[in-house]
């Protein structure tokens, strides 16, 4: 393998990771946050500011409180309401509200308001933890769909008829929650959803955190917004030019009451919220109205020409989403890149593209990595990411090894269909939570009810959660995984030998 | 009254308050928020960085999200952990966690952690309205202590006596909530209470986010960090240089268990927290660290200078809480001025320190204001008060009329010990929430049980909760403050007209 500094097309490299990790473990976070914007690399990864330099003022200069003339974001009346109102406009909701607690507080106010407490919630089980979370909050039941895993090995849609089944069988069920585009980009029927949804009696609530871009181009799939569904959760940080932790929530029906919604984003968001994130979200909308159509145009331009160029790759394989059963849309500027064919995991590719490359990616999963692309990325971007790929696939013709290895047989354990069965339930999280718990080997919890999640992380979606029993299925599964050394999530012991269990 | 350009020692005016304000009514948050900055109005209120163009990065260039080498928040392993160390070491705590959704979520995670769902709590009732949540959340029994009522008009300390009574009479209570110093700077001897609280076994949380600065400088009262509370929330952007939204939560003891604390804190904060608000803690401990004791040693000094000099005005009163009955202790870094004996109610007050002296002051209350200051004050602020106190007292010697306006009046109601007797609780909080409710003339409301928080604001502390019996002595009251135009706030119905109440 040629060293960093000589290979083509790379030759914006000119110090090696080593050097850039290593160069001062003592740094502070400041000095390591400002090295990073300094360092060649390349970032494929959230915020979707990409570090462009937009104008914007000294922070400090513009870091204030709820003073006169600057509104409250709780009673917002001023300024701030004109924002939301604005905010409403531009994304095609009837009211939005700004949000300084990422999707987060988003989500764990929507379920809040539109589920009872000790109610029912149907939720995909791919869903985020801040769901999880509200359930947890209000003692709700939990009624799980599991979207189907597509060929390329990742979650697929939820399809419409799964939510119509879970509610003919059960109509304690008050609301929907599917995320849709996922973290992957797939994308579900939400105007089929909505339309089961409403015919049954009951809001859907939709986790769009990484499809904020969504309004602004119709390259891209159409906005849970304008598909009819209730409430809708983005994250403006993800996919757009804001500052990290910002998000809007949109009301778009009657079906949820306002008073409510609001009544649980005052209890999720700080009273002092920041105005400086505030502002990059007002940032962020000018540039979209002033800008938006211009450079999502180039946007488009570069990704096209990213994927056709591709092409070419014979053996690394990028995800289209078209054709594929079980994706009934795509997020294309999320791109899924994997190298499986030549003998390397999501975890081997990452690390190539890190180490050799300099090009982050937003994660790596089995066997394959995401890079997240937004408006702000530049040519250069795509450019070095291309050559990198060709690179490293005809480096592999050159001598890799081309055979499946250890890492490629526990990347299949996760994209397994068996893997997300839901356990039994035998108490909500809630109550499990609450009960007294013991703590046990792993080996000897079989049949237990678990007071912990377990997940494996990427992609992160519940193996296991509070409340459900750890069958002897599941445990063998887990216990599997653990010894492939994949990336085991949740328990609290985090050397993944003993487990919290519900004592009984 | 002198026109503002004309006014001694306040020359700095350059534009009219009404040219200011209403400049730009069509501006953008951004626009408003640098004419802010650059205008020449003085801010005694929060963020305590005074707008001090504190050394720091573009911001776009260090929000970066949780990648390689940047540690994760809610699993802090590495660079965070260290800052959390270092935060530790600092404020002379146990342990530290970074908060990027304010004191509201520390509130929220230590109250979630320390009482059982179910459970009950001692607070104070002049709490943060985030204690109220938790206790929302959690279907928690809240038993109220109140403070005493000082001979300035303001909430006391609370005395240990007040905890011991209480726990002595209910044997269910499972932690202990104060807020010490208050907004208005007023400190409770929390080294007493701890004692109470450790004696009858049950943990002690302190809501200091307005203390942060104690640690730093024997001239303020002790932290509770040092006098051996268990849990200490700490504002960071209150009264210390960090942005906005930013504070910490201390544990200080095994009281409480540190693996609930974190469950608490990862569900009430964005799974994708800000490093630029991470940073500018950083930037906040490595200030104190390198220059606090130089700094704090000014700011006393411009303290000092400034208290001596306003002994020379001779109606206008400071308070100094010497000699004050019901209060233990106070921070002097929060300047309560009165000038009821001029006739002026504080909203009075306020509105001529901003209007003419071009003075932003942090709130009015009743017949005082309240003007806030940091380590990041500057001289020329001090002297700006001074000037425009000492012409207004002597401008009222001119001409101004002297004797009790309804505006003091007024004021008199909020001071009221009367006002804040605990009503009948006739469920909790939460049963009154989850019950169906109907909304009813105020008027007709006498007798029934709340579904809504009534408080003046400020001071900001309920008159009424939900799960309250609305007694016809309270109702009166209300209709009395309602009348009397002062801000009451809390009911949905913004023209305080309806109640909601529980529909039995």
């Amino acid at each position: 393998m040629k060293s960093p500094e000589k290979a083509e097309g790379v030759n914006r490299i000119v110090k090696s990771p080593e050097e850039f990790t290593n160069s001062s473990p003592q740094s502070s976070l400041l000095e390591r946050l400002k090295e990073y914007s300094h360092s060649d690399f390349y970032p494929f990864h959230m915020p979707g500011h990409k570090q462009a330099d937009l104008d914007f003022p000294n922070p400090w200069s513009v870091d204030i409180t709820e003073i006169e003339g600057f509104d409250n974001l709780h009673h917002a009346e001023g300024i701030l309401q004109d924002l939301q109102r604005e905010a409403a406009r531009l994304f095609g909701a009837e009211k939005s509200f700004l949000l300084i607690n990422g999707s987060t507080c988003g989500l764990l106010a929507a379920v809040s308001a539109c589920v009872k407490r000790g109610g029912k919630l149907l939720m995909s089980r791919n869903c985020h933890k801040s769901v999880y979370h509200g359930v947890y909050l209000r003692d709700i039941t939990p009624v799980y769909a599991i979207p189907p895993v597509t060929e390329f090995g990742i979650m697929g849609s939820l399809p419409p008829e799964a939510v119509e089944e879970a509610l003919t069988k059960d109509a304690d069920i008050q609301a929907v929650l599917v995320v849709s585009p996922t973290y992957d980009g797939v994308v579900s029927d939400i105007e089929g959803i909505t339309e089961v949804c409403h015919r049954h009696g009951v809001p859907l609530i939709v986790d769009e955190a990484h499809g904020a871009h969504f309004p602004f181009s119709e390259q891209f799939p159409a906005s849970a917004v304008k598909l009819g569904a209730d409430v809708v959760v983005q994250s403006l940080h993800k996919t757009l030019p804001a500052f990290t932790q910002t998000a809007l929530l949109h009301l778009c029906s009657h079906r949820v009451e306002e008073g409510r919604l609001k009544q649980f984003l005052g209890i999720f968001q700080s009273s002092s919220p920041s105005y400086l994130l505030m502002a990059s979200m007002e940032r962020c909308m000018t540039l979209l109205h002033q800008e938006g159509p211009k450079r999502f145009l180039d946007f488009h331009l570069l990704l096209k020409d990213f994927y056709k160029k591709c092409q070419g790759l014979s053996r690394i394989r990028l995800f289209s989403g078209q054709g594929e059963a079980h994706c009934f849309d795509y997020d294309y500027s999320k791109i899924l890149i994997s190298a499986a064919s030549l003998g390397l995991s999501g975890q081997d590719l990452y690390r190539i593209l890190l180490d050799k490359y300099h090009l982050q990616m937003e994660m790596a999963s089995g066997h394959y990595v995401l890079a997240l692309t937004s408006l702000m990325d530049r040519a250069e971007g795509f450019h070095r990411l291309a050559e990198a790929l060709f690179q490293i696939e005809a480096e592999s013709a050159l001598g890799r090894p081309g055979g499946i290895t250890k890492a490629m047989e526990d990347a299949d354990i996760i994209s397994s269909e068996e893997l997300y069965q839901i356990p039994h339930q035998t108490m909500t999280i809630t109550r499990a939570l609450e009960l007294p718990g013991k703590v046990v080997p792993l080996e000897a919890s079989g049949g237990a009810t678990s007071r912990e999640f377990i997940y494996l992380y990427p992609p992160g979606i519940p193996l296991l959660a509070p409340g459900e029993q750890i069958e002897d299925r599941l445990l063998h599964t887990i216990l599997r995984i653990r010894e492939s050394g994949l990336s085991l999530k949740g328990l609290s012991d985090m050397t993944n030998t003993r487990i919290n269990i519900v004592n009984s």
